[in-house]
């Protein structure tokens, strides 16, 4: 028997979209259980840590919790196949994680910021968005992806990112053509082109 | 042929003591090569994220970064043997890794602040010790580990932590008893106790 997944996390793309994705492109079928905001100072107490998204597997036999955890543990499985060929390529893919996590700490002190915006801004325009895509374009010059030349979950990792900064900086990858061209090649998968389509939308 | 290791991060305990504590309770040997700050400048830019540690593994055949990535790869080898028992398993010790990350976010803010100290510290002790300590002491209340009754690398990676913050808070797990019996686990653990009285002093 398959496994059935419910993924859990609030109405906005977020930190689930990047499951979401990885549901999207394996063409596996799962609960999207969104949570409205009113609904989560009761909920809140009763989750393991306080925070989602969490994935239930098989009805809540098991649970697991953690932005990056989830798409880690889907990526791995044969029936996703968007993760390393070992253990070894699997933790170097961590690895790319990792950093995007750096990345994305960046980007929410960007968007986060009350006193001394012009010198957050000013530091993450000169200062952040050359060392991570900077670096981010190399990784993917050679093979097309952020790991090697496939595929992985760390591109979907970084595509929701991109979505976010996009949307106030639109000409954020002028001077990064290979991660412009990743961006693309991810927009044009089929089952991701139609997700985008239809999921419900937010404004991040 | 077993694989050749060698860690490479600063002269500190930092983001590298995890993976040391690992080498030490699985008896595996290493290379231990610590970086001295005035050579980081050189050294920076040769690196893939601009950061440390690193593994290099079989003298730089592999290498993977990242100071959470590191500890999960070495803990899933059958030779160190500090992880679960399956994937599941695996995914639900790196969210146990995940929600200490966040108190490691915590501390550091608190032993960064230079303005509004007063405001972080009362909400370092009155919310976040709680609400972190509280619910890991929760998870090691029954079988004496963080993960269930079984000994992973987040047990170590919470007492690095835990070294840290009790070096200015002294008691800090006065009213967690299960955490407080955790650190004593640890600390009499014989590989772990000789590498504590061994290992090169500093104050982080």
């Amino acid at each position: 028997m398959s496994t059935s997944y419910k993924l859990i996390y609030f109405n906005i793309r977020g930190r689930g979209e990047v499951t979401r994705y990885l549901f999207a492109q394996a063409g596996v079928s799962y609960t999207d259980e969104r949570i409205e905001n009113k609904d989560w100072p009761a909920l809140k107490p009763l989750t393991q840590y306080g925070f989602l998204p969490t994935l239930e597997l098989n009805g809540g036999e098991h649970s697991i919790t953690g932005s990056l955890v989830i798409p880690r543990y889907l990526a791995e499985r044969p029936e996703f196949n968007l993760a390393g060929a070992n253990p070894i390529e699997n933790a170097q893919i961590a690895g790319v994680a990792n950093f995007l996590q750096d990345l994305e700490h960046a980007i929410l002190k960007l968007v986060r910021v009350k006193d001394n915006k012009e010198e957050v801004t000013k530091d993450f325009t000169e200062v952040q968005v050359p060392n991570f895509f900077g670096k981010l374009d190399g990784f993917c010059s050679t093979g097309g992806y952020l790991f090697q030349d496939k595929l992985t979950w760390v591109d979907f990792y970084f595509y929701e990112l991109y979505e976010w900064i996009v949307a106030v900086m639109p000409n954020i990858l002028d001077n990064y053509s290979s991660l412009k061209k990743l961006t693309t090649t991810i927009e044009n998968l089929p089952n991701i082109a139609k997700w985008i389509k239809d999921r419900p939308q937010s404004a991040y």
